[in-house]
């Protein structure tokens, strides 16, 4: 038995203790149970034998650095991680508390456990194992672990790009995605970008009697949905002038890779989104639609009455939270510009649209010929004695573009979580063989860089 | 000096006093204020010389009922108003506070001054005049004041339908409307109809993150859009097959009486409606948009996400609350039949739209040809110097639907408020010229009818 092997309830225990620590980094409550996550990885960082470990305070909750530079002429790895959970909410659908990590069968059950303090513990105990078995890493290994990836907050971007000289290194590891299926190691090559907007929509200075009013006063929930019908078709197809022209395909080998994905459509269709019917351009295949397409959803629509009973009012404003997923080589700028003037084209007259930008982010691909990718599907493939497969993402990593545009560096985005591991629900699990098989696939990863 | 003018200031005294009781029907707070107000009309009716005056408790807020039936083979009025209040909020916005009664020129300013007290006030004193100077009435009077309109309370929905005797009547004069302009005696004699519904669509069983299935999952939200594009079209004709089928058009005379009426389309347009340009089929009149066209409105729409910053929701529900205002002769049962075909007809793949009725109500026309209708033009004539004018209101006013179901009787709509009121919102006012005026025409109309 190899150190990775003997320590397998060691492992399980440190987490599980990490699991206990409820760090929600949305409640003000929980701030004390961040400082003590923070602490937690510290303490586990210094204790795998990395040096100059430092939580870095400033604005938000605390990032973690380590670093072990004693591999001179070898690549220098960036690790990423985030310490802090999600919200349990609604807690009356867990079957084991959330903060208490309960096993069933193979799965850990907890808050975090896949998302993604049992992710960041692989980082940590992969290098742990290197250090203790070898006394030194094959490469050179610095850490980021971060707590405030599920609010959005600014401390880490605000870090990265002040460019501290520390981070410098060759390529990014993130241990924050999924494999596609039980058992198949996976790289996750791309993601997709994302145009977030409000679009405002005002019709009269204030809201109207819609017995009074009704057929001579303009409505802008009317309006909105007149121009949501100009954006989009019925089958999907965005009719934005312009919105596809930089759209860059897939190549024909990944088409063919995804084709040979093993995938049971019915049963995604059923029971990971729970839908009767699974829509969108008919002429795309389905990874092509969610990882290589871009999209237009609207996510809300506030304002007017929405409450019990009957209020007969033509509401004075009606704004639209909508968002764009972009692929390769749409630009966010742009494509927020062609929105803006999609909408004035489409809008209906007696009504006013802005459109306010609220972020974006360029979509990001990884090119597969990268060492550093090359390195990391052959020691997945190794340790999960199957070939490693490429697929990517339709979310955005904002981590991802952060790390290329201040740092210059590629992310590897090796991820040991499962596509039902209840991410941001109730009963959130982590597979324990990914788990064990994680931190030896990351090891193995270290010394297959370092050859 | 007749009895009326003398006692103008006792009038306007007691009005304020009246309007001194914050009666607001919604807030439970309130309540020893909604029997203050009820006790206060009952006093008032005693004093004017009502007879069997009564406090009437039931379930909600109570009914102040009285008569006076010494005029045998004279016609019976039934005379209709509400004591309770909208709440005055947003109070920052009152120039003086709401329920202190204030003159500013020759407006009294307070919530309730003209909907409903200040009307209420002018059937009661309009009777007090003649029972103090001539000892009896032209014809017999009977008074139901209710304290629930505001909440659209069912008290009195509840007494009328039980047919209790003592409201047998040959007609209601209902005192809760408005002029049509300052000075121009105005009868109502037609309202919209209503169907107010809920149209519940719903995607996938759970709501879902944009970027893993947006592109493949239906958004409930984008299906609303297309299904109410379906429904009306950008010009404000509504495709609902079958829809217009019954609607009757106004008479020739009617529209022409319309086309008469003084009126400035761009005061209307920028200082009442608040807005850039009116809307609706282009090619029918304002007015007959407004009191003789059917209308689908959309007042909001419930599900995901609204809130500040991000969230990349696919909301797995959206609630869409929406209600036509029906003209004479639409039938609500079969418009919300032809609605929820339309809708099955428009749904898009991969969601499920239900259709849930909130209530309906038919339209209502009042026969100009009536003896009653023509006596009130008669004594509005007369009071106001002016030929009298037939309008319609696009709104709904439930009473009048009950008083022709329950007790066989048509509603006079003898309303003295003005357009600039401001009805439900801050800085509600009565135009005392029309107060005055208004308790003398009513007087005048016992008169004319007692003849």
């Amino acid at each position: 038995m190899n150190y990775y092997e003997r320590n397998r309830d060691a492992f399980l225990k440190g987490l599980m203790e990490f699991l206990r620590i409820p760090s929600i980094s949305t409640l003000p409550e929980n701030k004390p149970d961040i400082q003590r996550a923070a602490a937690f990885v510290a303490a586990e960082l210094r204790g795998a034998g990395m040096q100059q470990v430092e939580i870095i305070e400033g604005q938000g909750h605390p990032l973690v650095y380590g670093e072990w530079t004693g591999a001179p002429g070898k690549p220098t790895l960036l690790m990423y991680g985030h310490y802090d959970v999600q919200p349990p909410d609604p807690l009356e659908e867990w079957k084991s508390p959330p903060f208490e990590p309960t096993l069933r069968g193979d799965d850990l059950f907890a808050r975090g456990s896949s998302d993604d303090k049992g992710q960041t513990y692989i980082l940590i105990k992969a290098v742990e194992g290197l250090l203790k078995t070898e006394g030194r890493l094959p490469v050179n290994v610095k850490f980021l672990i971060e707590g405030e990836e599920e609010v959005g907050g600014e401390h880490i971007e605000a870090y990265v790009s002040s460019k501290p000289p520390r981070l410098k290194a060759d390529a990014a590891v993130i241990c924050d995605t999924e494999m596609f299926a039980p058992g198949l190691p996976t790289l996750c090559v791309g993601l997709r970008g994302i145009v977030y907007l409000e679009l405002d929509v005002r019709g009269a200075d204030h809201d109207l009697h819609s017995g009074s009013y009704g057929g001579a006063a303009p409505n802008p929930f009317q309006a909105v949905a007149e121009i949501l019908c100009a954006l989009k078709d019925r089958e999907g197809h965005i009719l934005i002038p312009g919105f596809y022209d930089r759209v860059r395909p897939p190549s024909a080998k990944e088409r063919e890779a995804w084709a040979r994905l093993p995938f049971d459509e019915e049963e995604y269709k059923r029971k990971e989104v729970g839908v009767t019917e699974l829509v969108g351009e008919p002429e795309i295949p389905l990874f092509e639609r969610l990882w290589a397409r871009p999209t237009l959803e609207v996510h809300g629509i506030r304002g007017g009455f929405t409450g019990e009973g009957a209020k007969t009012v033509i509401p004075a404003r009606a704004v639209a939270k909508i968002s764009m997923r972009l692929v390769p080589d749409q630009r966010p700028e742009e494509v927020l510009e062609q929105f803006t003037r999609a909408v004035t084209a489409a809008c209906p007259r007696g009504v006013t649209a802005e459109v306010r930008n609220i972020h974006g982010a360029a979509a990001s691909l990884v090119d597969t010929e990268s060492p550093f990718i090359k390195a990391a599907a052959e020691a997945l493939s190794e340790s999960f004695g199957k070939e490693t497969v490429y697929i990517r993402s339709g979310g955005s990593i904002p981590i991802v573009g952060l790390f290329d545009r201040f740092l210059g560096i590629p992310s590897v985005l090796m991820g040991f979580g499962l596509p039902d591991d209840n991410l941001h629900a109730p009963n959130e699990k982590f597979h324990l063989p990914n788990f064990y098989r994680g931190i030896e696939a990351v090891a193995k990863y270290l010394e297959v860089l370092g050859r």
